[in-house]
């Protein structure tokens, strides 16, 4: 399979390059940065590009590659309903192509949020904790948000009772945020880079579910499985998951 | 739902009388165990039985209950080829009676092994630690070594590449028990009851299912589980996996 | 060693029995509960009493004791300072003999916390998480508490800065109870026990202290040692930790 | 203080050169490596010297160093019995300066080693899971090893009674290395670093103390305390432990 890079040179897009050379069914064809010519990518023969650039850029470079049947893999962000409808009109025109636009590459962080979802409406109890570095800005994370809402909406449609809490008494805080009746606490912990646990119980047993991100790479895996099989998913798909068989 | 119990007065089975009696959506008919008439299922309208009693007598009593479109969940051991084809032919002359023969009704090591089975293909590294009380006789248990030859089976499937391990030099059993390519370790620690943690990790990011079963009730929830569904799944089924939708 | 005990008949002084009896080292003299006479301690040459009485009849039980040179191990509670500084008063006219008040005998409780609190001012960041079943009315726990007070107090006196933490936004509870400036989260999970979680962090590693108690028995190792123990503490200890050698 | 780095351009080196600078309390005076001459540490005033360099050279650097009354921190390899004996005999005449030569700068490494020791008698059953990235060559690791030789002299020495295993069936290596009587487990995962976990547990309790490495950098606050430290520990101390009140 021959592989495009956009963004070649940034920090992300380097890691992709490297990532690509290193994998022996993935050919590099041609890394492209600001001042390359994009048709590179046609000249060399690209079945499938990565792009991780930026907001200004990505659609004039997701035009030039569905009117060329090329699929794409993007990281970039900034997609509103606006830009997906689009790309929609675009893959349209050019059926067989496929886009897949993911806000997050780890399968360890996708797969953690697919079982959890999955399990909740099996157990009476389910929390979410994730633990980060001390300078993140945000608590609880952003994933662990997206998690709590998965798990509550899947509960509410299976029908699932309120989780059992007799608290009464106590420190504010103490049981966690609140997110749509799932409780969700977060550790900032020097040390740590980026890591979150799901605790499901029911009678005599508990299953935990934890993802732990101990490097930036970990998206690169991700980003070789979406260059693998977005040949076979054609028009606009939006997050990784779909593209796993999970 | 109207539910009868054989082998009422049995450890487990009292446990299972107890859990229907405290189910909201769920009638005790009656608890049937040595020397009480296994008609009086009949007798009070019982649509599910389960049936924790013994293999000497399982046979004669499914024979009634299939007899009677009663349907059954049934955790009694000692099922060889001939009984399940004996069942077979039973439930062929009695359309629309589900039995359901499960080895295992926690949900929470159902899904530990279902989810780890998943995942397995999108990892290099997958490893599986069993953690039980130190007067447990086999070593790895049992279920640590089904979950490792589902594994294994995943990924030949997948066409996964070897699992890397660079180990050259070491102490004899460092590197656990080998089942299939899988590692698999054993702990036996007091204080302990029954513990599996499958870890997984690919570049960058690890992911980590674990199983902790702290009481045997948790049994009951599985047990429930079956009775509610087991009216949709008419014929034979083996394992309480195929009721779950996962 | 001869060892007598008092509300032998209660649920925890049954253990308390059955664990003497077991016991190699030492010998039951006498199980002395309401309507028993508390002299048949003296006729039986015992050397240690345990006590898992009630408030009402523990300082009563205490004087008889320490007037006959018996030392005792007590988990009754309701010792307010005056309590004490009439157990003191006693012992200081029974000279050699010792008496050990603890509210908890559970010796990886113990331990849990005073690992962490002598690690605490080696790291930028240290939280407590405790997770308990759900039918727990306060939260956090009391152990959690004590365990960030006795943290907070360690760090106070080794001059530790603030523990760093740049969240800035999120939603109200994420990060916990603040206990004298340590972040403590309680979970409530169907199917656990009582079980903390210590996560300390400097840069590029983290240590994490768990206990978790799975079964109410686990106070008894606490006992066995106090009874071993007392014969070397005479007069007042308040604490099992203070005949621990850590 | 004031505080000088030998082998500054090597990369361990380095790090420690950045730690000293950003630390409030330390002023950094110069560094050396090959081709600077090392009189610089006296011409500056320094106090105390880092050394990371290498076994031929860092003979020559601590001869320097006690002659001048600096102190030194060393986290340099090859010292035998024969140099430890010299070193102890130059410090003799050195009176009131102190080395520091440590195999291990990390902390946590430390402390999850001394409190597993002062635990291990305390409790029934002990284990060692040490976890690693695939492309290490020993099994068990090193400081696993020597974790399980503390605690098994630790257990030696207070008269502790043999681990209960009752394993009488089962496959090659389940039960891990056997290091003097202690079951030590090493598992090899893609996208770990270094981590390791001791497991106690006693009647109904379980204390787990883990250790995770997710950065070399972790060496760089044990280096730091070695720096603050070594001036009050005058001649020849070996191992980081020794400079913690622990």
């Amino acid at each position: 399979m021959r592989v495009g890079v956009l963004g070649s040179r940034g920090k992300v897009g380097a890691e992709v390059v490297q990532a690509v050379e290193t994998a022996d069914d993935l050919d590099l064809t041609v890394g492209v940065d600001q001042g390359d010519a994009i048709s590179a990518l046609v000249d060399t023969g690209t079945q499938v590009v990565v792009d991780f650039t930026h907001p200004d850029v990505v659609m004039d470079n997701l035009r030039f590659c569905i009117d060329h049947g090329i699929h794409a893999v993007v990281g970039t962000t900034g997609f509103d309903d606006d830009r997906l409808a689009t790309l929609r009109g675009w893959l349209a025109e050019s059926p067989g192509t496929g886009v897949l636009i993911a806000p997050n590459f780890s399968i360890g962080a996708i797969l953690m949020m697919r079982f959890s979802t999955i399990a909740a409406p099996f157990f009476e109890s389910v929390e979410v904790v994730e633990l980060h570095h001390p300078t993140k800005a945000d608590a609880p994370s952003g994933t662990a948000r997206r998690t709590a809402e998965m798990i509550a909406a899947a509960r509410r449609e299976a029908g699932s009772p309120p989780i059992p809490d007799a608290t009464s008494t106590g420190l504010d805080g103490a049981r966690g945020a609140d997110v749509d009746g799932i409780r969700v606490h977060g550790l900032r912990i020097r040390g740590l880079v980026a890591h979150q646990e799901v605790v499901l119980g029911g009678l005599g047993e508990t299953l935990t579910i934890r993802h732990d991100s101990l490097d930036r790479v970990s998206f690169t895996p991700g980003v070789l499985t979406g260059i693998r099989r977005i040949g076979d998913f054609p028009g606009l798909t939006i997050g990784l998951e779909h593209l796993l068989d999970v």
